[in-house]
């Protein structure tokens, strides 16, 4: 089997198509890299790149994706809804197959010393890859944004950043660089039209007020009548299953009398998110993965 | 995406371990085609090699293998617990990816003119490739064994071959061939001593008895105390999933008031089945394979 390491690097672009092509296009042309995905949001002002490959030659895209964006993007322009700290904003690498955790905070730390170095923008390191444990939380690296950041920068040792100059990069800010698992957005239709029963459940279930440890959510209305929905970033699948979000869910939905009338995947999803499941609810005691026959072929 | 077929072929030796590996290395001779496994039982005097590639590779190896088996097994020194008629006995042939099963089918009765014609061993057609509606049975085909079917094939219309001479090989006997989708062998635990409760749910559950279509079951006592099991095979995935088989054993089960403590998938599972299961569980709507972030990768 190939090593495999997705990359879903965010940029402060999202209303010119043209930027944001230019970007993708640097990607695209590294023989042996794929990139599955180009989004752009106008709202939020941001584009979201996915691209794969073996782990160096998808770090080779992400520089060429981050040098074009220091080129093209000036965040002295930039208005969005999203928070942002720099033109490049954020760059997770993600392992796929055969690359562990381990392998992707290497490819962080070593993408982050070429990008400070040969593009000067200071680089910060989140989540795995964090050299200091309230690093992990990216809200945390990036609060005050960039125009907060320029001044803090400087003056607050702990706002240094861990590669680079102690001084934003005049029009791109500063970047951060990561390692993390895959994220699945999953979405949880609840057979009720009252909203608040939605938002409850949500509460109930999402790290940040006491539930699950990898979990966000938040309560929102659906286009179907009598349905609302509970929706999820699952940040952590191999810590936190989606089974066991969904029994959560369920377990939440059952108190309240209302049922559970299906549930969504939006976007990609880890074959292994959907087999852990698999082996959950049928019970499967010893299972190897060996066993499925497709991994077999692809040995 | 690469076609991807499946062979099983059963040979009438279980016994010869020389014998058995002369067979396999004539399937591994073929280029692009890959022995899975080689499984030899000597009380059923029975060898079960698997081997995948694309289509036309695969019935090379097949024709390769059956010559081979021709050569060197003579069924009337034969002796052992599993019923047959031929050396070769059985060439099921298995959709695996980018193959449909009426392309098996064509594959089956392509190779049964082939060895026909060049071996001189009547070929029967089974499952999805028969030519009559009875043959669709292995049993059937098989009823009265090599010993039986030498008079038979002469004399009545019924058991006349679809392809070659109407007379038994002198040594190899005939050759069932045909087209099925992959077999899961699937054991669930139930926690309880009593014997004749696993026999009642494998009976209930059993298309024999009127169960489940696709699902053949029997009850065994198992080596761990107050466990017994029902043993499984599910010959069609596609219609009657996993998770139909699991939810209605757990339902008997639950009428005798005894727990599932578990479940075993033996040998190989295609991903489908887990995945089909997972969607069913978490009740995951519209959603798409393209969606499984590995058959991207693959596409």
């Amino acid at each position: 089997m190939t090593r495999i390491v997705e990359c879903v690097p965010n940029f402060s672009e999202g209303r010119r198509k043209k930027v944001v092509d230019a970007i993708a296009d640097t990607a695209r042309a590294v023989e042996g890299v794929r990139v599955l995905d180009v989004e752009m949001d106008a709202t939020h002002n941001r584009a979201v790149i996915t691209f794969v490959g073996e782990p160096e030659k998808v770090k080779v895209a992400a520089f060429a994706c981050a040098a074009k964006a220091v080129e093209l993007i000036d965040l002295n322009q930039h208005v969005g809804e999203h928070p942002r700290v720099g033109a490049v904003d954020v760059i997770p690498f993600v392992p796929i197959s055969e690359v562990t955790m381990s392998d992707c905070v290497q490819l962080a730390r070593s993408l982050g010393e070429e990008i400070s170095a040969q593009l000067n923008v200071p680089v910060y390191l989140y989540e795995a890859a964090a050299t200091r444990p309230e690093r992990q939380n990216l809200a945390k690296v990036r609060k005050g944004q960039f125009e907060g950041l320029r001044e803090e920068i400087r003056t607050n040792p702990e706002r240094a950043p861990d590669f680079g100059p102690s001084e934003l990069h005049p029009t791109a800010g500063a970047v951060v660089i990561g390692a993390r698992e895959p994220l699945i957005a999953y979405n949880i239709n609840l057979g009720t039209g009252d909203l608040s029963i939605a938002k409850n459940i949500a509460k109930a279930v999402r790290e940040k007020d006491g539930g699950l440890k990898h979990v966000k959510a938040l309560g929102f209305e659906t286009d179907r009548e009598n349905v609302v929905q509970v929706s999820m970033n699952l940040v952590n699948f191999r810590e936190t299953p989606v089974h066991v979000v969904f029994d959560a869910v369920r377990s939440h939905a059952d108190e309240y009398g209302v049922p559970i009338v299906g549930s969504e995947v939006v976007g990609l999803i880890p074959e292994d998110a959907l087999v852990d499941s698999a082996e959950h609810y049928l019970k499967i005691e010893g299972f190897s993965r060996g066993q499925i026959l497709e991994y077999k072929l692809r040995e």
